[in-house]
C-alpha cells in the first residue's frame, strides 16, 4: 500500500509498504482524513531528543528511528475487515479511535513507533474495543479532529477552572485553538488569547475567544489578569515569563510541548502560590466528549482546517505548517 | 530597649532602641520566645536579591537594607498595653499573632521592614485584633513555634493528599519537619523522609515519619513511589530530579525557598502530567489550628527546639543553624 513514513527524520513517501493483515481482536481501516499534528513535526525533528528524555523518565528505550515509522493519530478511517474471532462494526463504517491498540504488553500508541503504524497510510489496524462509530453523518474531515480537540478538552478539565474566572490562552495554534473551543463549550468568560499572527488572532476569535492580544505590542499581562493561564507555546522562557507576571494565586497549566531545558525562578512560584499543572492527551471518555461536541455542532471545526494534501504531498506539508499565517491543520486523505 | 537588628546583611546587637509605642489599634506585647527561621538567614544573606525578584513582580521597592530592621516572626508575646481606644486582653495574657499587622495601608508583614519590626527584641508591636491568646497553659517556648507549624499544615492542605497516598517529604529542616507533623495528624499512611544528616532523620521519625533515607546512599526513589512528594530542600535542580523521578500523574508541593533561577525539563511535566504546587506561609484559620494542635498536644514540638539564646547570641546563633548535626530550631528569649 502507499504510505508517508518517517525514515532518519524524514517524511518519505513509499508505495510499496506491506498491506497490514488483522490479528485478534483487531480491524483493518482504511484512513479517510488524518491531521497533521505539531507532534509529529516534533517527533521528526527531535524524535532522538524526545526518546532520550524518555529513558532518562524509564521510557521505552525498543524504539529505532532508523526503521520506516507511520505517523498520524488524528484520524477518522472506515471498517473494512475484521480479524479472526473479532466482532466488529459493519464494514463501511465511518470510525474513529483513542490513537492507541490493546496488546498483551500493554497499550501501545499509534503513530510513534513501528509496533503501532499511525494513519499516513492507506490502511492501518486498530483495537476492535475502542472504535467509536462517528455519528450524525459528520463529515470525515472534521471527526479526524475529534483528538486535538480532545487535547483542548482534557487541558481545560485539568485546570478546573469555572465561569467567571479569566482564562487567558498563550498560543493559537491548534491545541490553544483546542482549548478556547473547549472554554467556549463551558461556558468561560472572558477567554483572552494571544499570537503573534493576525491570522491565528482570527480564528481564535471565530473559535470563541472574546479577546486576542498581539505579544508583539506588549505582554498580554498589561491587558489581562487571568486566574487560569493555559501556555500552548512551548518554547523555552515563557513559563518563567508567565510566573513573573501572572497575579497571585493563578494556575497555570502547560500544554505546549518545550523538549528543551528551561529556566524558572521558583521564588516567582512561591511567593504567589502559583500552581503549575502540565498536562497530556485526555482520558477516553473525553475523547468520546469531543467526538460528541462536533458531531454535534457545540464546535466548528471547519475554520482549522486550511489544506489537504495526500499521501504525496505529507513531507510538503510539514514544511507548510512552519507559516501559520497560512496554515493551522492539514489534512492527510489517503 | 534590646534588640537584635539586621543592618546591612549583618545582624548586629544594640541596647539603644527606641521603645516601642502602640498606636490606635494596636498593642504593645513583651517577647517571651521568638524562633530562628530559615528565612530570616535567607534574607540575612540575600536580602538584596530577594528585594530584586519581588520588584520584578511588582512586589515593594520600598525596603531600605541600610536601614536597621527587627526581624523575628515566630514569637509567643506577654500583652503588656494596649494603644489609644483600644480593647484587648489583659495585661500578663501569653499571646501569639500571624506575623503581620495591619495598618490603614494594608496588611505589613512583621519582620522584614522597618515598618513592621519584628520579634528579636525585648517589645513590639501587635495588631489588636489579630491577637490570640495561647491556650491551655502551653509553654511559651512551644507556642512561638505555632508559625512555623503552620507553614506546614498549609503545605499538606494545598497539597490536597488523601490517607492511602504515599507522602515523601524532601528535606527534613523546619519546614520538613512541620509538613512531617502535619501529615502524622492527618493520619497520611505512610510518610518517607529523606535528609542527609542523621540528626534529622531521627528527628524526622520522632515527629511521625514511618521511613527515613538518606539520600547519599541513593535516591528516595529507588525505594518509595510516592502520590505526593512535598520538596522543603530549595536548592536548585531538585525540582527537575524529583520531576525525572517521580511516578506518573503524581503531585510535587514545594515548600523549600530556591532563590536562584533553577534548570527544569518541561518535557518530564508533560509526559508524567505532573502538578506543581508552590506554597507560601499560611492563613489565619491554620494558623490557629496549628497553635491549637500543639496546645491539644496532637504535635509535640519540643524535640524541634535544640538550642535557646538571648539576644546577644542571635548573630552566633545564624552561623550555628548552619549545621544539621547541631541544630533544629534555636529559640531567641529576650
Amino acid at each position: 500500500m502507499r504510505a508517508a513514513v518517517l525514515h532518519d527524520g524524514r517524511v518519505v513517501f513509499r508505495d510499496d509498504v506491506p498491506d497490514p493483515v488483522p490479528g485478534p481482536g483487531q480491524v483493518l481501516v482504511g484512513v479517510r482524513s488524518c491531521g497533521i499534528c505539531g507532534s509529529d513535526l516534533h517527533f521528526a525533528a527531535h524524535g532522538g531528543e524526545l526518546l532520550s528524555l524518555a529513558a532518562q523518565m524509564g521510557g521505552p528505550t525498543d524504539v529505532d528511528l532508523a526503521r520506516d515509522i507511520i505517523m498520524g493519530h488524528e484520524f477518522s478511517a472506515e471498517v473494512l475487515e475484521a480479524g479472526p474471532d473479532t466482532d466488529t462494526l459493519r464494514p463501511g463504517t465511518l470510525v474513529t479511535s483513542v490513537p492507541a491498540v490493546l496488546s498483551a504488553e500493554g497499550v501501545i500508541p499509534i503513530g510513534f513507533t513501528d509496533r503501532a503504524a499511525g494513519a499516513y497510510a492507506e490502511r492501518m489496524l486498530l483495537s476492535a474495543p475502542l472504535l467509536l462509530a462517528v455519528p450524525n453523518g459528520l463529515d470525515h474531515r472534521h471527526a479526524a479532529l475529534t483528538e486535538p480537540m480532545a487535547v483542548g478538552l482534557h487541558a481545560v478539565n485539568k485546570s478546573g477552572i469555572e465561569r467567571g474566572e479569566t482564562a487567558l490562552v498563550l498560543g493559537c495554534g491548534p491545541i490553544g485553538i483546542a482549548i478556547i473551543a473547549a472554554l467556549q463549550v463551558r461556558g468561560v468568560e472572558p477567554i483572552a488569547a494571544s499570537d503573534f499572527s493576525p491570522k491565528r488572532r482570527e480564528l481564535a476569535t471565530t473559535m470563541g475567544a472574546h479577546q486576542t492580544i498581539d505579544p508583539a505590542q506588549g505582554s498580554p499581562f498589561d491587558t489581562v489578569a487571568p486566574k487560569v493561564v493555559f501556555e500552548a507555546v512551548g518554547v523555552p522562557g515563557i513559563i518563567d515569563d508567565v510566573m513573573r507576571r501572572i497575579p497571585s494565586g493563578s494556575r497555570i497549566v502547560v500544554a505546549g510541548v518545550c523538549m528543551e531545558p528551561d529556566t524558572v525562578h521558583p521564588f516567582f512560584g512561591i511567593a504567589k502560590e502559583i500552581s503549575v499543572q502540565f498536562v497530556y492527551a485526555y482520558d477516553p471518555m473525553e475523547f468520546a466528549e469531543s467526538l460528541r461536541a462536533i458531531a454535534e455542532g457545540d464546535i466548528d471545526v471547519s475554520p482549522l482546517i486550511t489544506g489537504e494534501v495526500g499521501l504525496d504531498g505529507v513531507s510538503q506539508a510539514f514544511d507548510d505548517l512552519a507559516d501559520p499565517e497560512r496554515h493551522c491543520k492539514i489534512l492527510v486523505k489517503p
